[in-house]
């Protein structure tokens, strides 16, 4: 009946569509093989977003409680197949096997929290205000947005990839989720993204979640059509990428993208004199850990110059000269760690350790870690750039008035964290707080910022550039990036979905009154 | 300490600031005059937003009692001054004077609302994980997001532009607002924005409340870097400009666009067989209201190929003869409203009435209403798009199966209405159903779109193009656009905001538990 635009939507041409064999290379060694999986093509694409659209009504129509079942059901299979999951993983990030596992567990435990989200009910946000006078009744919840696409971190093969939150809470939403296997870790892809289809088919009977393989595969699927949101855990550049294909398309759809942070952290003169070797000690494992290759990393550590910052130095210093190598996630990590630790040199901060940096003997994409200091006075914005891999940049201060004024010009960062000691710093951290606060989307007390708690409470998500969102990526409230609301005007009783009726066991508000 | 990016911001260069008067016009003449007002210039809307910034941080520290206390005063206000309002208006808009008073005491009433929300503090999503074994303590909570620049929209003076909906869900939200006034009511806005910045000076001693006139400074204050969020309620065009605006900007902020509609109303056979009467008067009356001139207007109404479908076509027709001209609100809509039935027409509409239509003797923006028909297999694209002003097309329709087909390819809309008889239409109803709440954020049952209630559940706000948004415009949740989440790790008493301290007396989730 002629109502269809007949242009077709706008994406970029491709001729053709020439197999391309997916390459993987071992960061222990640097070397690159082929796998027997192939970048997917246009069509391919296409294809797996008509299934993504019809997954996602499957989805939606099973209800909470189905969806419930799926994620418990995934959180079993993951943890059943860590094993496997783990060795993939290891070829292809260089990453531990302790901290592979303990990434598995937490990605099971995120399909874990959201089906508790589900079973809950309070994430539909249900409203109901009752007719009154000439104004009529009015139900509100929220519902699916569509099918999601998701482009997973590098350094979080399991937690921020194919097997992670934002697959989980899309699912969770009732959203089928096109996952676009990280180039970094393809092997790893595949084997989650069969551990989800393979489940989704045995709970609800489709696949709900669609594996693309391939640059290309990822701006097409950005500029779908059908495709309602799209997620990314990943650097400033390729959000700005994504956004341009989003600009392009006919109907704009929100990107939740979790970005670029330096995560500064604040020692205060009371807090150095007080606990100066514990805060070395856990100031060095949050900076290195995972070979600091996390999006949390602290990249800035503000010390007071006196004796007990010197004390603060020393201890990172000869933990920095007896740490062994750290392999990073790929090549071109590595070569930007290098670059960014050199660019800050360059612009000032002098190494403290190791004394006489330079690549090490092993073999792969291993460096060694970095410290760095430079003084309040002398920062530069070269200082205050993300470098992912193991460097941390001590900035010596006098006056708490100074790190204040820095921080107010700092990119805005996921997190802050502050050390205090309740008595001699309770004005100063005022100061810090009252910048810190407009900055930021985490405070952290007396703590390091990796590390981030799946649960109900998390936020993750600083402003721009941390993040582009009011959402968070991590913890029960990132559901919401995948729902929109629906108003229902008057309706019987026999049309409302089962959680806008009056017998509905889910949270509600009734007439501006929040019912637990 | 050479940490700030020595660029400039990036927006677009003028040179010079000469004076520029402010014109209005009267649409009931035509007549268009100066006003003593003049174009906001560069430097004028830099000063506004650095105001404007230091206002919200006095908003936000305020708390939201003394917030709460700000919007009931305005409530007060606003209420206390509808006569100069709707004299104002009314020489700026030509609406009517009982329209323009209830519009008045709409935005009265959404202040009211507001402070309610603010009062009751369910909004904040107050959230605490206590700690757990080696997992912290997390406290989670909204805060504002910064300065919002608000553009009204020329259809309502009042609740959708300098004291509308945006502003009083800012204000509430802790933002201080840059109000772009409106060019089809400068005065109009410049009287509205002057209650809100005494009102706020009387309670909080800021304006928080800035008006900036002219096109050029619509486009500045998108561009300028202290702003971080922005409204529209207006046209696609408008947003695709502002859009443009903030894609240039160095941080993306959001963008919360309430844009068109065209709200397809569909009578099923039961409920014409049952109220042909009835619904031909409600019809009339919501597609005529305001002119029609809402953007919640049916623009599509869906009746079936029967005798009692006929009634309904009688009853309407018989009304559109009998009408008083609409006055519009500016030539330019009168020059779509005329254009977009002409397009209509060209493209197989048929009038129905007037048989003969033409220009209204009236003088000024005046128009004679239009009730076009065609046949659901006639349908072409032409029809489906947003006509601001008096016009309704009937679509005839012989199956349901053909209305479905059809609103699967209509243009997402705020609203679908559906008129059904409870036991003749409950299949045709599911039908309709599954189409429309994939592609509608409000489903009306036996009523119609016009008429938005202003309330706890209301959701305003369809996917694209009616909207951009996953939040509504109307309704208490509307205050969510301008929040963002913190989260406060192990932080100890003495430095949380009141809401997160143990005592306080919001609704909060604890552990995953929601208490009211």
């Amino acid at each position: 009946m002629g109502l269809r635009d007949p242009r077709p939507h706008d994406r970029t041409g491709r001729q053709g569509s020439a197999v391309t064999t997916v390459h993987t290379t071992d960061p222990r060694t640097g070397r690159t093989v082929a796998t027997d999986l192939v970048e997917t093509t246009r069509e391919e694409v296409d294809a797996a977003v008509a299934v993504a659209t019809a997954d996602t009504a499957v989805l939606r129509d099973a209800g909470r409680l189905a969806r419930a079942r799926l994620l418990e059901e995934l959180a079993a299979r993951v943890s059943g197949a860590k094993e496997t999951l783990v060795e993939a993983a290891a070829r292809e990030t260089g990453l531990s096997a302790a901290r592979l596992a303990g990434e598995v567990d937490r990605s099971a435990h995120q399909f874990g929290l959201f089906a508790e989200v589900l079973r809950e009910g309070g994430y539909l946000e249900v409203m109901v205000d009752h007719a009154d006078g000439a104004q009529p009744e009015v139900r509100r919840m929220l519902v699916p947005v569509g099918p999601v696409a998701v482009f997973g971190a590098s350094n979080f093969p399991f937690a921020f990839s194919v097997l992670g939150g934002d697959t989980a809470s899309a699912l969770a939403a009732g959203c089928a989720v096109l996952a676009k296997g990280h180039p970094a870790h393809p092997r790893t892809s595949a084997v989650s993204a069969a551990i989800v289809a393979a489940a989704a088919e045995d709970v609800l009977g489709v696949a709900a979640l669609h594996l693309l393989l391939g640059f290309r595969a990822g701006l097409d699927v950005v500029g779908h059509p059908a495709v309602r949101a799209v997620t990314l855990t990943g650097s400033v550049a390729a959000a700005r990428g994504i956004l341009e294909v989003i600009g392009r398309r006919e109907e704009p759809i929100p990107f939740f993208g979790e970005l670029s942070s330096i995560n500064p952290l604040v020692v205060l003169p009371g807090a150095a004199r007080r606990r100066a070797g514990e805060i070395a000690d856990g100031l060095f494992t949050s900076f290195t850990g995972s070979g600091g290759q996390l999006c949390t990393k602290p990249g800035l550590a503000f010390v007071p110059r006196t004796e007990h910052g010197d004390r603060i130095v020393d201890g990172l210093r000869s933990q920095v000269e007896e740490a062994p190598d750290h392999v990073l996630l790929s090549g071109a990590i590595r070569d930007a760690f290098l670059g960014g630790v050199e660019r800050q040199v360059q612009a000032g901060a002098e190494h403290v350790a190791p004394t006489r940096p330079g690549r090490p003997a092993s073999d792969g994409f291993a460096v060694r870690a970095a410290l760095l200091e430079t003084e309040v006075s002398r920062l530069r914005p070269e200082h205050a750039e993300e470098c992912f891999g193991p460097v941390l940049t001590v900035v010596r201060y006098g006056e708490v008035g100074e790190v204040v004024d820095v921080l107010r010009d700092l990119a805005r960062s996921l997190t802050v964290s502050v050390h205090a000691d309740p008595d001699e710093d309770r004005a100063a951290v005022d100061d810090v707080l009252a910048v810190a606060v407009e900055r930021t989307g985490r405070v952290v007390f007396d703590g390091y910022p990796t590390g981030v708690r799946v649960s109900w409470a998390q936020h993750h998500g600083g402003p721009w550039p941390s993040t582009n969102s009011q959402h968070t990526s991590v913890g029960a409230t990132a559901i919401r990036r995948f729902l929109r609301p629906i108003a229902y005007q008057n309706a019987p009783e026999w049309v409302l979905p089962a959680e806008l009726r009056d017998d509905a066991e889910v949270p509600r508000r009734v007439d501006g009154v929040l019912r637990a």
